[in-house]
């Protein structure tokens, strides 16, 4: 049995510090996180159910690896949660770490350089979908409290929780009913998500807001069946242009939303926050050119860079799909179109009054001649965290003494939902503590983790571990 | 031997009169169409290119089949040309019979009440891909050669050729070579296409001018790869916003063009052509209901549904695709996006000059951050047909006569590019007499061609190469 070898483990190769144990470990801990990676769990894709339900049992058998306790597959509608804990520290304060272990799809599949499921290592990085987001960083909660055990003989200084999902990346259904109907299954004092990255290589970074986000499904109709467009282009609704005419109106050449109501609750950070983000190392020139991979930046021309992605809604298409797009030529008039839309959130937008507002929108601009239908994919609000909290000074300075660097607090434009449920149901702040780069291409072809990174975010996690264990009592 | 048989069949089976023979040989004529049909020979997908060559050599056996001689399947580039004559007629005009075996693609495939390439017979309709465009319509030609022969023991009171190509609908390149290098060859007196349908059930009609077709391509890049759109969104350029929001400048909401120059060439039809389409039998209600299946007509109001689609140029996108199309939710920034699009020309129009003006139209309005390619797939002009011409005036009085009304004369919004082309090179006008029905539903699912449409078709064609071989000496 592979719980019993672990067992035997523990009490055997016992290390004298975090380091040393990681160290010792190196290749055995890049080696399962290889093997997860192997396994294709896109949540999104109904065929690859059965390598999510996969991914679900290689993380629970390695929280039990671990020496983690409870270990459970939660089933669900779609795809299960992972849940695990060792409570044996009492006394002392409890975290919640959560992470989840479904991945992107990984198209357009040709620009990949190495099979995104097939791991490959080049010039110190571990190149597959899901490297970064979020296998990698997700499994470094899982060896940090092995290591953790391993330095304390099979003991933590400190109340462990775990609840890892598989459809982050498709609105998270499951944990949301899950952590309501739980609370006091999931009790702690502070949640750890490490799904964020460093903002710069060594800059040691701790997230305290993240947007939400409205994904939308539009599709517009136009003549009952597609059309010739000899015979009927000049006097006929073409859907694909219908839908090009509606989303043309959501916003102006400058990037400014168009749709009436959207700006009404955007608060604007407060005048320390910005004037942080004034100190951030950052150079326009360089994101530009590595990250964005553009002639210019586009958006709203009077906000900053860092407001626009941090604290300014945005309206995105993410995909068209209508009517004739085969090789060559044919000559429709198209019937139907769907476009995938989102809208990004800041804190204190409602998303349910964006998705009336946006609802209503449609329904008023819609063109002459097409019927338009609007579907939800998904509603989560935006979320800010309190840098004063105990628990993320604590954080902050294992980041520092492991990075050799000042921690700084930054906003995140992407969206991690669980977090604003943590807050809601379980009254606890979360630390996102992540270890990925800003080139690491999350969403994208040849997604990548640094190995470096990987190690030094298990040792910081561990360290983060050991100090609110000692410093802190629950 | 199929051609010793044929033989043999004309001299043991020949009929008193047209309508005698049609009426002895209904069930063959369907059955012969319907082998042609079950081929799918989609000219624009690479994986039918063998469908396309045998549907070829299937034309090219009937024609032998028929009686026809210096048959000829003539390789090109991409799909190849049928060729056939039967030239002892001295003294007597020489018609170029043209029609095309190639068939739009059949998607939406699961729209289709039966299989697109397992015809049909329902309600006394063929239902299949190609039925009417231009297989159903094509095949006549080849019938009423034959009918004739068999009426006059293996002779016909006039000369034919025949050339039937596999590229219509995806621009004609081999025949558009094909002509102007062949021009003593395909000398004739008159072409015949039937590629066009009666104006209303029963009503006998000769079209007299086409519109031309540009086709392009317009391709968007935005971001160097597909981007997150929680860390991007703001600041990075869209493909799939950038074309949306580059088309929608097309037109305004009325369907006026905003193409600057499209309209500087377009000739307003004459005052005797605009009273004669007042005198067409016409139902708006009916048109909109059964045949555009829509809640209203759209395009530009100050115009006629005549003028709109036969008349007036036109700007339509045919399809589009980019970013993220598959089930559920995906969070990137497209790097890239398609569309299809293509102009509808009118009589006077020059294609370069459009082509011109709607590259330079794209460079000046495309948005920031975003670059386009323009390619173009096909540009041909529109055509006119002067209705005084004598074969002209003899095929409506043998339309007159078959279906006992006056022969209208009508202009097609659609484009069939050869009638330029033998006007340009050969200097002979087309004569475009078709049986297909305004609600045949061509390019769209569920083509249909009426059964009886088609005997009518073989008879009436029949007639017509009869009545001009007994009136014209060329």
């Amino acid at each position: 049995m592979f719980g019993d070898t672990e067992d035997l483990k523990d009490f055997t190769v016992a290390a004298s510090s975090i380091h040393e144990y990681v160290a010792q470990n190196e290749k055995r801990f890049l080696n399962e996180l290889l093997d997860l990676l192997r396994i294709p769990s896109i949540s999104t894709l109904p065929e690859h159910k059965g390598d999510v339900a996969r991914a679900a049992q290689f993380v629970a058998d390695q929280l039990k690896g671990a020496g983690m306790e409870n270990v459970e597959v939660i089933p669900s509608s779609k795809h299960p949660l992972v849940y695990a804990d060792w409570l044996h520290a009492p006394g002392k304060p409890t975290v919640l770490c959560y992470g989840h272990y479904d991945v992107q799809p990984p198209d357009p599949l040709e620009l990949w350089k190495s099979p995104p499921f097939e791991p490959d290592i080049r010039d110190g990085n571990i190149y597959a979908r899901g490297a970064c987001d979020d296998k990698g960083q997700m499994y470094m909660h899982v060896k940090a409290a092995e290591t953790l055990r391993a330095v304390h003989n099979g003991k933590l200084p400190l109340n462990l929780k775990f609840l890892i999902e598989g459809e982050e990346e498709v609105g998270g259904d499951a944990i949301a009913k899950y952590v309501p109907s739980h609370k006091e299954k999931l009790k702690a004092d502070v949640a750890l998500v490490s799904d964020t990255e460093l903002f710069a290589d060594g800059v040691p970074t701790l997230c305290v807001g993240l947007r939400g986000l409205v994904y939308l499904e539009i599709e517009a109709s136009g003549p009952a069946r597609d059309l010739h467009s000899g015979m009927y282009g000049g006097t006929a609704p073409n859907a694909v242009y219908g839908l090009i005419e509606l989303l043309a109106k959501a916003k102006d050449a400058e990037g400014h939303i168009q749709i009436p109501g959207i700006y009404d609750d955007v608060v604007p950070p407060d005048p320390a926050e910005l004037a942080s983000w004034e100190r951030l190392p950052f150079d326009e020139q360089e994101f530009l050119r590595s990250e964005v991979g553009s002639t210019v930046l586009t958006g709203e021309p009077e906000q900053s860079v860092f407001a626009r992605t941090w604290a300014r809604p945005t309206f995105e298409v993410h995909g068209i799909a209508g009517g004739f797009t085969g090789a060559g030529a044919k000559t429709v008039i198209p019937a139907k179109a769907t476009a995938k839309v989102s809208l990004r959130l800041v804190p204190t937008q409602d998303p349910e009054r964006v998705v009336t507002a946006v609802k209503k929108w449609v329904a008023e601009q819609t063109p002459k001649g097409i019927q338009t239908d609007v579907r939800v994919l998904s509603a989560g609000p935006a979320v800010s965290v309190n840098p004063q909290h105990p628990a993320i000074d604590i954080a902050a300075k294992a980041f520092s003494e492991k990075l050799g660097q000042q921690t700084v607090f930054v906003r995140s434009g992407g969206s991690i939902p669980i977090v604003g449920e943590f807050a809601s149901y379980l009254g606890i702040p979360t630390i996102l503590m992540g270890f990925g780069l800003p080139d690491d291409g999350l969403h994208s072809p040849n997604e990548k983790y640094r190995v470096s990174n990987y190690y030094q975010g298990i040792e910081t996690i561990a360290e983060f571990f050991e100090q609110y264990g000692a410093a802190t009592v629950s």
